[in-house]
C-alpha cells in the first residue's frame, strides 16, 4: 500500500540523523481512508537535543507538540487520534502526566477521547522523562 | 472517521472520574469493517477500585471480565480480538498469566489465539498486577 | 473478518507448545487490503529454545529472520512494515540495536523507515536480550 514518511522538521529532527533508523511517523493510504502511526515521540528539538531536562511539564507539552505538528503535516489533528500509548520514566509522574494531558485536550475539546495504555519505561535516554506514540485514522 | 467511546460502567468506571482523561475504549467505523480499540485494561471495579489487590488469579478474570464487557457494547466478543498486549507488574506472575489466558482462551473456543505479546511494566497503582489492552476487528 | 494464524515452524515454534496461548502473528483480511500483526517475536528456535542466550547481535538478528520468516508465510515483506515496538531487556543495547536495524534496513532499501517505539521492558525469560513486535499491511 502507498506509504510516507511523516516528518516535522522545524519541530523534531529526523531520527537517522542520529543513526536511529525510523520514521517519525508514517501515513498509510487504505481503501477509504488513511491511517497515521506515529512514533514513540518524546521532548526532542530540532537538532535533536532533548528539551528541558528534568522539567515533566515542559517536556509533556514540548511531545504534544511534537504530535501535533507531525499530525498537522498530514492534514491531521487530534481530534483524529484514536489510540496512545504513554511511556514514563517514573510511574511518579502519572498525576503530572493526566494533568497535563486533560489540561491538553480539554483545550481542544476532544471527545471521545482517545483510547490509551501508560506504562512505566525506561526510555532511550536518562534524560527524558516522558515517551508517547499515537495512531490516528482520517479520511481520504 | 466515525469514532464513539466504549463504555462499561457498571463493571469498570469511566477513567474521567478519577482524573484521567482517556476512553475505556474508542470504536472506529472504517469502510466495511469497525476497529476497536480496547485501553489498557486492569483489575479495577464500576467505583474504579481496585478488584482483589494481591489475588493475580482474580485480577486477570476480573480484567478477561472488563474487556468482554467492553466488547460486548459493540456485538462484539473474543473472537474478533486480533492483538492482546499484557503488561505484568512482575514477569514471575508470567505461568500463572498463560495457565488463566489458555483456560480462558480454550472455554471460548478461540481459534486461531490472537496474536500478542507480553512484558513486565511497573503499573498506574501498584496493587495492580496485570493490566491488558486489546484491538478486535469486526464486521459492520 | 477471516483471520488467519500465521506461523514459521521451521524458524520458530507454536507458542502454545510451551503453554501459551497467542498467535505468533494473525493476518486478517480487510476490504482492499490484508492487516498482518505480528506477534512480541525474540531470538526463539524452531524447539522453543533460546537461541545464543548472551549474545545481543546474533539474538537481534535471529528475531528479525524469525520475523522475515512470519512476514514471507503471507507473501510480505519488511518493505510492507508500518510499525515495530522494539522491547530490550536493558537500554544498554540501545546503540547495538540501533546500528544492526540500520544494517538490516539498509541491505533491504527500506524507505521509508517503518515508525517505531523503543522501551526497556523485561522479557518473559531472562536470557532474552530483545523482543520485537510488527505491523504490515499488505495489498490482497
Amino acid at each position: 500500500m502507498k506509504k510516507r514518511q511523516i516528518s516535522a522538521g522545524k519541530f523534531l529532527n529526523e531520527a537517522p540523523e542520529y543513526g536511529s533508523s525510523f520514521s517519525r511517523g508514517l501515513a498509510v493510504d487504505l481503501p477509504g481512508f488513511s491511517k497515521l502511526y506515529i512514533s514513540g515521540t518524546a521532548s526532542v528539538d530540532e537538532n535533536g537535543k532533548t528539551y528541558k531536562p528534568g522539567n515533566f511539564q515542559a517536556q509533556i507539552e514540548k511531545t504534544f507538540l511534537n504530535i501535533t505538528k507531525l499530525l498537522e503535516s498530514e492534514n491531521a489533528s487530534w481530534q483524529d487520534v484514536v489510540f496512545t500509548r504513554v511511556y514514563l520514566k517514573d510511574m511518579s509522574f502519572y498525576d503530572q502526566m493526566n494533568s497535563a494531558r486533560t489540561n491538553f485536550y480539554n483545550k481542544l475539546n476532544l471527545s471521545p477521547y482517545p483510547a490509551s495504555v501508560c506504562v512505566q519505561a525506561r526510555l532511550c535516554r536518562d534524560d527524558l522523562l516522558v515517551e508517547i506514540e499515537a495512531q490516528a485514522i482520517i479520511k481520504k
